[in-house]
């Protein structure tokens, strides 16, 4: 199987796939055709083929697709059968959010720390981890084994902080802040800009006025 | 100027753009050709002019485009120079991160209500806002001219609120809950699917290593 030449717009479409299919299985669906899963996810049926094609194409099409089959497959593809440690940084309603939520561990990713430059947060609890000043992260790398930090800080302070965690072996960045951060090659960002998010939405709302003359 | 035809891929590079553009405007940067944009936001100079295209083109490229100007329409094309009354529907931890979150009311979004089924969350204060119970919801989108809702519940209530909200007279819902909500046209849906976005990253760690074969 050659992944090199995937775009990131059909890597972009397969965890929503995981998605679906997880429900499926759960709902106790055991075949689906390519016509039915279409239905289901809304996009066209050729398009749910030309993405399976890139992954071999997933078994006989005229029988259906085999759920739990395409569900643990798609899911090795994405790496969820692999474990990954992470730390989160900033402590803040946003990092405590993420550190609350439980079905990230279902998937793989396991909490191993929380750190905040906030000393009125240290030593606070969130589950099982307790917050850290700033000064332990690297060290905490280090001896943990992390491969993924995510970063909840402010812009100003990131640029900085993600350069620390890549010089110090982390493979991987999460990126909430708003600023695009510069890492050498081989290291993964994934952003999650809120502020873009909402300013798109913001467009189709006005691009919808517009076109109907409100 | 005909905006149909813009495809959302555009779309969602124009808060990308809105982003640096302030960032040059706040160091003093008065004109900045595309060469010059294309070097701090990495992406070549052809897609820019491309994308500003779409819009008209932003005035001449010989002398650079002028960032104040450049700023402002985009804002405008982005719709942030009109004000919008936004709910935000469950008040954990990521809700409470949105309420706080000021800059998006420096650029029109203006938090009026904030609302969670758990009791014990009642009567508590974010910023100047007091937390309700789910069903004063929809007299209240009604009374404040509540054009968005922030649905930061589970999946499990999600598409029901939203149904509700969206015969009670909601105009775009920015969904933070991981299920694809169903709407009719001429609502606006833009989904942050955090777990599909943690995938994507797990996705890229794990072909990284494939192809360098740790």
């Amino acid at each position: 199987m050659d992944e090199k030449d995937i775009s990131q717009a059909v890597i972009g479409r397969l965890p929503r796939y995981f998605r679906y299919l997880g429900e499926l299985k759960y709902e106790g669906v055991e075949r689906i055709s390519s016509q039915e899963l279409s239905e289901v996810m809304k996009v066209t049926a050729s398009q749910i083929r030309q993405d399976f094609n890139n992954f071999g194409g997933f078994g006989q099409q005229g029988y259906g697709y085999n759920v739990e089959y395409l569900y643990q497959e798609i899911g090795k593809i994405l790496g969820l059968d692999k474990k990954h440690n992470l730390i989160i940084i900033g402590a803040g309603n946003l990092g405590q959010a993420l550190a609350n939520y439980m079905n990230f561990e279902r998937r793989g990713f396991i909490m191993k720390g929380l750190f905040d430059s906030n000393p009125e947060l240290h030593g606070k609890q969130v589950r099982d981890i307790i917050v850290q000043p700033m000064d332990h992260i690297m060290e905490f790398v280090k001896e943990n084994e992390i491969d993924i930090a995510v970063l909840t800080i402010p812009k100003t302070s990131a640029v900085e902080v993600a350069e620390h965690l890549v010089q110090n072996g982390i493979r991987a960045i999460w990126n909430f802040a708003h600023v695009d951060l510069n890492v050498p090659e081989g290291i993964q960002v994934e952003n999650v800009h809120l502020s873009d998010s909402l300013m798109k939405l913001s467009y189709n709302i006005n691009r919808y006025d517009t076109e109907h003359k409100k």
